[in-house]
């Protein structure tokens, strides 16, 4: 039984404590949160997990295998750090680190301590885009031409980081996993509306190899919350949107090379599309879970899906994003280092 | 009683002539296409209405008042031209012209005639247009912050111009006129994927006074046909789907400054969204009809609101994103001549 | 060239004259309506067709074939018997007459003077509804057990007949159509909240061969139009919304046999549906022009799918609901005429 | 601190258990089920509850509260009776009994013993209807005409109950408490299309006070999970869809009092609504945690939302649904006991 102890217990942190709880092979031993009621309240849901106000009671207790942390950004290089250099797997909320300087410290650490370094890619476990991800690998949609994802609400303002580091992890991290691949550049336009110098806005574009074009767009400004996903081939379109909770994925075919003519205003406002559509029933197993049995798994030596060489490669693309929305939308190359080739 | 004449009978023209034959002030004469089965349709559709393979039989003819242009967008400018220097009052569709230089000898042309050039900006009739302008006016969403646009079908790939030439007219034209405003800046990424050398996709972001973003998103390769434009102001969001029949108008309003925390996935799930909504009715005449009347009451005198004028800024703006698209997403400044102030 | 006459300009008939005078055989001479504007208004948008606010000079004219009724249904039977005993082919818009006795009359006009009586029970022409039943007759959705309908909206308030006798005969002639069959029972419940002896709304049980159920929800009140159809069979259910634009019709596969466990909230709400969905593309031509085609050729000798009879076997059914809903519900069972099997 | 047991584990129970637990007055102490695999999920999800397979080890234990019984309906009875005459508080899963009989029986022991029977019906918990019962209330729909409901899925097919008393107490929990009322006649048709005797597709028309109709369709055999009550006014029209996670509630206004003429097929088309819609925001909450501390409260003192008497009230109406189905539709009226007045 694997002894888990969780920093953190804001927005994820009570998940994380439910999911890992609930699996065969873990156990939540105890969790740390800076507020006294948040604890408080993990106490009254999961009594027999043990609180505390101080993290170093988690990384200090000789009895904890694994660390999962869902703090604020600015933070989780610390406590990563330290939780690994303590002997600790380690399990992070995204996006790894608030720069790319701490996330290749920290996968250095965590290749030199030869523990598990997971970050909390979600999506990456969740069913549709795992079938978006074998639907373009077995062809089924074509050569893929272009995606366009748009991630936006109204937002947490958060003052350390921007938008584009607040959402885009999300997107960035599913198009690398299912078009298995990495953008080669990046042109982005953002704005700060509210917060001087925090983008609470961006449009980017990326250029994947093949020619494959992503446009992303983020929002702290939207009161709806939007994640859609575009993936457009040369013989099918899929759209996947989260936020529907029965048809999460739909595939367009294409069926017509000649549009008709249209006599009348009606049959023209009448012909929207061109083939058939099909939603394909996905398993609604909740992906936290899956991803929470995939850290004990890749504990015991399995590859991780959402590594934390997974999770540098998108602060290399944030970070390539930041420059381009200063330079006014320039097209950036995106450097890989060589140990993430 | 005005007559018209109509040349082009493909994809607008049946629409036009029957929307021309139903007001009470004018009458369709006469109409052209090159391809004769075309107008025996028409003959069939509008027994009274005369045919024939040759416009010149319509610009030559003294009886006719004004000639309406629904032809492929590289033989606009011939035609226009033509008809004006005829004496006879043009309405043309979007867009004016294949090229900038073309667009500002159209205007001076009309300008020395006298006559009325409109161009067939059709959006900026149409009940949802104008309720998004007002409810800008009056400050309904507060202060507009940016404005995200997705025009994608299956396209008709034309031959002689691209996708930004083909659809984001119309967007271009509705952004003007809702913010009464005009672009400052523009970069724009775009590919071609089907046929060399004319792009199938593009991403725009267009900067307004005001430092209002546009974020634009045209494609001829998308097996669903998708019209959306969302405004995101201080105060509220407006979504305007014109694929949408019958709720076309959706503004959100803002209900919560502090998000909350959530101990499931189901509730986390389940949080959408901020405040309330409200679908505001829409008078579902045809826009066609009320830009046919506006043609006839712009002849009488009154201002255009779709001119000449406007069709030249919507080709300046389209310009500046060709050129963008070629400079990899440089950012252009764009330059309006003097007439146009 | 089949020489039509269209009597009455009011809902339908417009697009009965624009129908009509598009199919290449026929050409519609007249229309006429006891109200000037609106035969003003034809012929300003067909200035081919003369008008006339005599319907007699309709049916007295030698030259005319065929004579379609657009009228209020108290009119129908004096005037589709007129034009039958002229020697003239009837079409006529639903419900056929305003009661049984004159339906089973004007059937036997027809009979006795070998014409063509058609009753425009347009949903049959429709592509949906023929998809429907192809898929029902294929097989496709397994045995069907019931179907449900819906169809309310705010009500034109005929003062001539009830709600039933106004929305009913859609689906009841959709679903003697689509089962190839008519129902044996009938038990109903209405209620007039608005006019007195008139009903307003009303939910219909149908019991058709095979244990078949249909259940009809008719009503003036509803300011949301709502035309909805479920056929739940043994294999697979079908929505079909005649509202939605372009995903007209949906099939829901079963999936599975046994419902899981869900320890949260969140689980339970998400879980929705239990199998694949496909929504295929249906052909969007007008269905009033397949409707009026079809009516040239019954008149040729083809066997026309909404026949007197067809609407004769609608009526029966009606006079059973208004007799069941007069005894508060009771069972009823429709008797239909030998002439009818 | 109320100490609470909880018989059963199956579908209601862990949510109970999880919503109880996060009460601040009240603890989970123990939870029974007749499966081992289910109790032992049970401590993994909640490791300081205890665990039996044998209920007696809750009823008999002199520290428990309150019993919270969420069995099959065939044993709620029995279990309830003992835990009442045991002292203890009971909340009963609905349907409160398997028949009138024991319902009847059960309220009297628990005026007898003096303790709080409430049953489960968890919709008059929730935001969406309580929002409709004060919309009623205040008279912002004017008078309700009737109300229309749809509450179909694929079954669960048990053996011990049809889907009339599978499903139909919510809607009649909610119609009586949003209408502060109680139905007079019912007339009802079903069918067993799976299991002999055991009606798997049900619709129900009942009438209340004051000419309001409500019709019901009630069904296990459509694979798509639909939760839709409609209620039409004289003013406004509200649609509930349970199933909707983000707009539960949708206002439908009337706005036309003429419904214009058409000339053509899509301006036919696109006419569907009236007026405007709106959209109100509710609140997110779990309504199973309200109702757990409503619970709470009327053990305290507080008059139950969901009485035992509320339960029975829905047992009569549902024996008198049976009665009907099996006359054929005849119309019953529904006597209530003196002691519910």
């Amino acid at each position: 039984m694997l002894k888990v102890g969780v920093i953190g217990c804001g927005y994820w942190g009570p998940n994380l404590i439910r999911n890992f709880s609930a699996l065969d092979d873990a156990e939540v031993k105890i969790c740390s949160d800076l507020e006294l009621k948040r604890i408080e309240h993990m106490k009254k849901l999961y009594p027999s997990v043990a609180i505390t106000q101080d993290y170093r009671d988690i990384i200090e207790d000789s009895d904890i295998d694994a660390v999962v942390i869902a703090t604020p950004v600015s933070t989780h290089y610390k406590l990563a750090a330290e939780a690994l250099e303590a002997g600790k797997h380690v399990f992070c909320e995204k996006p790894l680190t608030q720069n790319v300087e701490e996330g290749v410290k920290l996968v250095d650490i965590a290749d030199k301590m030869k523990k598990t370094l997971m970050v909390g890619h979600t999506f990456v476990y969740t069913a549709a885009v795992n079938k978006i991800k074998k639907l373009i690998k077995d062809g089924e949609l074509g050569d893929v031409y272009y995606i366009s994802t748009s991630r936006v609400n109204l937002g947490l303002f958060q003052k350390d980081i921007n938008v584009v580091w607040d959402l885009a992890p999300h997107d960035l991290s599913i198009m690398n996993y299912i078009l298995d691949s990495r953008p080669l550049y990046v042109s982005a336009t953002g704005h700060s509306y509210i917060q001087p110098e925090i983008q609470d806005v961006a449009f980017v574009t990326l250029t994947y190899p093949g020619s494959v074009l992503a446009n992303l767009q983020v929002s702290w400004l939207n009161p709806n919350k939007i994640r859609k996903t575009t993936v457009v081939g040369s013989k099918k379109m899929l759209v996947y949107d989260d936020v529907a909770s029965l048809e999460k994925i739909r595939i367009y075919d294409k069926g017509v090379d000649v549009i008709p003519h249209y006599d009348t205003f009606g049959e023209f406002q009448l012909s929207y599309r061109y083939g058939d559509i099909s939603i394909p029933k996905l398993d609604d197993s909740e992906p936290l879970k899956i991803e929470c049995q995939h850290f004990l798994d890749c504990i015991a030596g399995k590859k991780a899906r959402s590594s934390g060489r997974h999770g540098l490669e998108v602060l290399l693309i944030m970070d390539a994003i930041d420059r381009s929305m200063k330079a006014n939308g320039e097209k950036i190359t995106i450097e890989y280092p060589k140990s993430l080739t």
